[in-house]
């Protein structure tokens, strides 16, 4: 089974498990609304790789991790799109939650995704050697209110906002935990794949900014300019579009050498390849149109 | 250390250790506010009863339970006044969450409370004989979108809802966990508590209703009435004031019965007496005046 394959069906599992016939009806839809059809799976593809470069020794959990880690992306896209933060229309091309099932379903949804994550990391299976209070311990810091996503999220209400601070919890934390579960999941050392969690979030995170400021809603399939039209920060407000591209292409180069020793490393190496090449093409397109416009316009 | 304290102390170390100097200052107030000061702290006081009944064998375990299912609970009342549902003004006396520090604020604290209480469960203490990913799984459910809190809320949303499933997943669900959470912090088996929990959960569904139905916002600290402004299901629209009380005499008498054998049954006995005496007697004289306004009105 491919990795992508690998992951949806992870993914429909873990939700089919966690609802039954007591789940109200638009609870269920709105849910599933989330989480399906996905984006790049960026998380999930690194708790996978990660656990195949340590060797993959618990499938079942390295499945549940991933689903675990994209189940709560999603738990924080939802929440983000309401009306009271970004009130985004769209997201992945689609309605988002609140705009297709209104407020409340979203607000709802978004804390069953939670508890749903929570649960299926949980959930026994084959974990002998895995330290299952550690993988869930990790899944709460990285969205929780120290150095989580949510922090992150919150950082927006402030009237002063460290950028870098900003940016490792709102987006690195779920890197980082991506990988830190992937080796726990394999019985693995955590701590040296936390760096590169790190590292892919930053990068990412460049990524993110420069489409939100070059890229169309068209080509991304949700609203774009949202970083300024909230006033929030971004790499491309602090060094432009082409230095934020620089950032990201020296970041990038150093990626490979974050990889900390592991019996796979290969694994690590196709996967980050194949995001390269996933995130690159279209990031350069949007940028020199963008880039173009700037010296024209 | 008397259970009031005990409980206390529990919810403000573990907010302490849950956020940094990372945290926002208005998240961490607002995730403050949600808990301080507390209402009858019910839902801990059961946990910390049942593990005292148990043997209390991992007391630093019970704590982490008993402000798990409290923190849980305030979640879920931040989330429940937001505008998009109750919108409700006060709560316990106070501003709600959303009143003071606003919906974006209060949607994110609901977040970081859900990720604490997780966290706090999973955070190594003294838990060689418990099974922490039970209890993780065991508090995941109590929220969940099978039969948790968070099903029974979206149960609002529906157009037809079965009042009983709707209360035993609102309500019900979360004094389960909190029974069952207790006995498993003290190494015991939780399944003959699930049956106490859930007879002590009606039982508070039927207070709750008849207090929304008879009860002033002066005495309660919040707004009355809801039940009936929501169109929402209630015991009290179903038989009558009068009907609910002779209900929760009956399941109150009933308690003790469901208690399973387990080696100090003193404490909850102890436990039982003192919630009675606290609900019974206020609830009376609220439905006394209500049954004397119907007669006379």
């Amino acid at each position: 089974m491919s990795v992508t394959d690998r992951i949806e069906t992870a993914l429909h599992r873990s939700l089919l498990q966690a609802t039954s016939e007591t789940t109200p009806p638009s609870l269920r839809e709105a849910m599933t609304h989330a989480v399906f059809p996905g984006g790049a799976r960026l998380r999930p593809g690194l708790a996978v790789s990660v656990a195949a470069a340590c060797g993959d020794r618990n499938p079942l959990l390295t499945d549940a991790s991933a689903a675990a880690i994209e189940i709560m992306h999603c738990a924080s896209l939802v929440h983000d799109d309401l009306p009271s933060f970004d009130d985004a229309a769209t997201r992945r091309g689609q309605p988002t939650v609140h705009a297709r099932f209104g407020v409340p379903a979203a607000v709802l949804a978004g804390d069953a995704l939670i508890a749903v994550a929570f649960e299926i990391l949980a959930t026994p299976r084959g974990r002998s050697e895995a330290d299952i209070p550690r993988m869930i311990q990790t899944l709460a810091r990285c969205i929780g209110p120290a150095r989580g996503i949510i922090a992150g999220q919150a950082w927006e209400l402030e009237s002063e906002t460290d950028i870098r601070t900003y940016h490792e919890l709102k987006t690195g934390a779920l890197f980082e935990a991506a990988a830190m579960l992937g080796a726990l999941s394999s019985a693995s050392d955590p701590s040296g794949w936390r760096a590169f969690g790190t590292g892919l979030g930053t990068a990412y995170q460049i990524v993110d900014d420069v489409l939100d400021a070059a890229g169309t809603e068209r080509a991304l399939g949700k609203p774009v300019g949202q970083d300024q039209l909230h006033g929030r920060p971004s790499v491309v407000t602090e060094v432009g579009v082409s230095g934020a591209l620089d950032r990201l292409q020296s970041l990038f180069s150093e990626l490979p050498s974050l990889i900390p020793e592991c019996p796979r490393p290969d694994y690590i190496h196709a996967w980050l390849d194949r995001v390269g090449e996933r995130l690159f093409p279209p990031l350069q397109n949007q940028a020199a149109a963008a880039m173009r416009e700037e010296m024209t316009g």
